[in-house]
């Protein structure tokens, strides 16, 4: 046990590598500020999910703009030159905040919730929109929006953004330039199948397997009848991916995944078949992963994603990944 | 307006047939075994859609086998000849029965509802789908699957399906011969994307247009905050119904469209457009879609339908399908 946790150690320096030589980003999902630390001994090479709804719990009030930019310039110096995406407010759903006096809704996870929720209290995106770009200016910062479902929904957040801009600039408020890139989640089927047309119209793609899986299979994963239904597997997730991914490649923008499926060192072969070259998961998971795309070949990663995509089965599917990747840890231990 | 009505009523005799002669099937939803009449008044040519939860509501106890068996023979045999697609119990989601003692779960809608409540109780299923399959001895029957979301669900039904024929067979209760055919609703994200895989382990498919679009675009549109947002042009619901129609045709089954979109006079052209040629839809809206049906022309509907599906913005979308059609009824009324 403790030569592995040195081994893994070891690791932090090493580059997330596969043995045929393709180079893999190894990133980090951040929910509060005082998690820098791990992600800095796990060898994250910078945050793909910065969670900003940490500045809105446990509290009766809003953070103020000036507030939120304390908060984040503070994230955005302790990476020290790594890049941080940092994601709009993504309450709603299960998430609640006591200071945004969210209604009932009989389905929260189909309701107000994220992008939707912002767009519909435009002086709350707006302070947070205008705090994400002023923190641009101490780091290399990307704004990223969570539960995109429409082009229209991006067009809005353009507008606002542009709203946001001028009206800092009026007041000479410093604004790093070029502005931070602006991205869009991919978690919403409707998104995925619509991954051509966003990619035309945004800087970059985060796939949230998590949501995407939940509602491409009408599955909540929370709720124990059903959850054993919750699959990554399901080939219908895995087409979405690759046509995410190949939407993402054709508009020439960079893809990241940030599910719970990137820090799965059982998924990353696959993922990585699918064309991934990005992935942020929970620092923990940092060393694991790297471990085992170290492992891997990318090639043999793409043909063994291929059989998975002409199986039709999701429990063939599950049952041929166990079987490489058990194939492979025993070759490893030789 | 009685003018109208009249026409309306003239059109009961009339084929659903578009100006260039193709030929389309307007069948019936039907919710309680009281609608008949209805049905026929207004030109049914069959039920598409066949709910069998008022048997299990508003009583404290399960319907037996034999009672479910009378209700449905009394529907079966009101048709006279023509075809009753009857679907296994939907509740679940926002509909409670008391006799099943449902728990709470924190998305309804994307819990354990449907298919997956029933082969949860697999009693519940063999009564159910014993009922049905006796039934067939009245008239052309035909059995739906609702919320099939894997192939591994539709094999664990096959498995059910086939113990219960065998156990009618030993106490020698009669069965139709061939069985009643045995077809999926198409309603989950998942199982539009894997249609390829289930049209070949099944006999039809029906596309639930309300469920597919609350799921592909995670809407709740029972929910005031985001009801705006449902949207039955969103090009992803148009390529997922694309694609499990061409899915269907490959594998040479039938499939018709039994949502709402399917009794809304505007989108009728837009279904035919994507190559359905059976719409089943609550049975009074059945003379105003024959009517529109009858105003287009098939090759007008694809043309136009290829339109949509190269724009990618569903405000452009619905804008162009509105346009459309006003010129369209302007024509029609000169
Ligand atoms: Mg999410
Ligand atoms: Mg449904």
């Amino acid at each position: 046990f403790l030569r592995t946790r040195r081994n893994l150690g070891r690791l932090r320096d090493l580059p997330a590598e596969t043995l045929d030589g393709a180079r893999v980003t190894v990133m980090a999902n951040v929910e509060l500020a005082g998690e820098l630390d791990t992600v800095h001994q796990c060898g994250a090479e910078g945050i793909g999910l910065l969670r900003t709804e940490f500045m809105f719990m446990n509290r009766p009030t809003l953070p103020s703009e000036d507030e939120q930019y304390a908060f984040l310039r503070a994230i955005v110096e302790g990476m020290r030159g790594r890049p941080v995406t940092i994601r709009t407010l993504d309450v709603g759903g299960d998430k609640l905040s006591e200071a945004l006096e969210l209604g009932e809704s009989p389905n929260p996870a189909l309701g107000l919730r994220a992008i939707r929720l912002s767009l519909s209290r435009p002086a709350l995106l707006e302070a947070q929109l205008a705090a994400i770009l002023r923190a641009g200016l101490h780091g290399p910062v990307r704004l990223l929006l969570p539960m995109i479902g429409s082009i229209e929904e991006l067009r809005q957040v353009h507008v606002i953004r542009d709203r946001v801009v001028k009206r800092l600039r009026a007041a000479s408020v410093p604004l790093p330039d070029p502005l931070p890139p602006l991205g869009v989640m991919i978690e919403i089927p409707g998104a995925a199948l619509s991954a051509d047309t966003l990619a035309r119209h945004c800087d970059f793609f985060a796939i949230g397997t998590n949501d995407l899986i939940q509602y491409t299979l009408a599955i909540d994963r929370s709720d124990p009848a059903v959850a054993p239904l919750y699959n990554p597997l399901h080939p219908a997730v895995l087409r979405l991916i690759q046509f995410t991914v190949g939407a993402a490649a054709r508009a020439g923008i960079p893809i990241s995944v940030c599910g719970e499926m990137a820090g799965d060192p059982r998924l990353a072969g696959v993922l990585l078949g699918l064309g991934v070259t990005s992935l942020s998961m929970s620092a923990n998971n940092i060393p694991r992963v790297k471990q085992n795309i170290r492992r891997l070949s990318l090639a043999d990663a793409e043909a063994r994603t291929a059989a998975l995509m002409a199986l039709d089965d999701a429990q063939a599917i599950a049952a041929l990944a166990d079987h490489l990747l058990v194939n492979r840890e025993r070759t490893a231990e030789k």
